[in-house]
């Protein structure tokens, strides 16, 4: 895929996508401004013009996940996460960023996937 | 994606895909048999009818990851990992198990995906 | 540390050390041995001479990771791990081998710590 | 160990602990304020007061990593990542919260740890 960001979220704890949870993707570069905003898909991706490289241009991002909200939305409580940033730099706006977190409510991996 | 089991691995100390890593899945029930052998394509993914589902049905499965090569084939070294063993069940097979490996020289992480 | 190899397991689906799993750790050359087999206490380690290197030596390890029996005896269940090996390398007897894998029902991630 | 917050990060790309990495922890309620600053000793460990639990209260808390600096002053460049936020709660003091990062220069795993 060329370009774009994809935000994915999976919860390991339960083994599920994380259907519904809320996220944002801001740029921080010149100045902050909120790119997308939505709740993760049934496949626990993001649908947004984002992933395919709408708006995205070279500079520093902030993703946020918000996990508290969403695991006490699965009537579990949050006492150590509530919205989790994660930041990152992208330097060619032609290359794509994948996003996979995998999230428990005691931490998460996250690395640049594919 | 109905049924089938996926492999994924991605050299995150890298950044890239584990393109032309050798992975293998055996199922280990009711008698030890090799059901795929191959490659990871330039995505990082084995491409291959038990991706989507042919021939897996339950059962106790093995995925292996031949790291170690993969590691001296990029010019590296791999003192720590060589063959790196996944073992699961499968109690379902209508359902799709996607194996995505985050790997480095040293350790690797591996949620079931989505 | 110097020498020895130690065995930690953490339960991050539910933010506790995972004390009380079963856990082995076995030289597989020249020829397969177990050197230690035991259960993880309170702080999820094992408490072995291994951990200060009695017994190790330069060669090919497994360690064994309980999971199944641990997710049932907390009252869960455990429809895709049982027991989890992790396949590791030795070159210099040395250095202190730390494991230390975070796990759920549905995965984990085991980096060599320090 | 009761009480206090310990920063760890372990470089898993490199196999080694992220010794001298410069990381920060802040207590973000009720008002921003900078708890400790340092930089990471050979174990990969911030030594540090509030290890022990000088000045954590209950409240929400910031930690920084400087992954960028880390790995450029280890002679790589980091086109992903720069300074690494962790946000989490604190809702009992008396208890130890242990951050033990692991990390490549495309991404971590940050799961409390034991």
């Amino acid at each position: 895929m060329a370009g774009g960001i994809s935000l994915h979220a999976v919860d390991v704890a339960r083994g599920v996508p994380a259907s519904g949870m809320l996220v944002e993707l801001w740029c921080l570069t010149p100045e902050r401004r909120q790119l997308a905003e939505g709740r993760l898909g049934v496949n626990g991706q993001l649908d947004h013009p984002s992933v395919s490289g709408v708006g995205i241009t070279e500079g520093s991002y902030e993703a946020l996940f918000h996990l508290g909200d969403y695991l006490r939305a699965q009537g579990g409580d949050s006492p150590f996460l509530e919205v989790v940033p994660f930041h990152f730099q992208l330097g060619d706006a032609s290359q794509h960023v994948h996003l996979p977190m995998k999230f428990t409510p005691w931490g998460f991996s996250l690395f640049r996937g594919s």
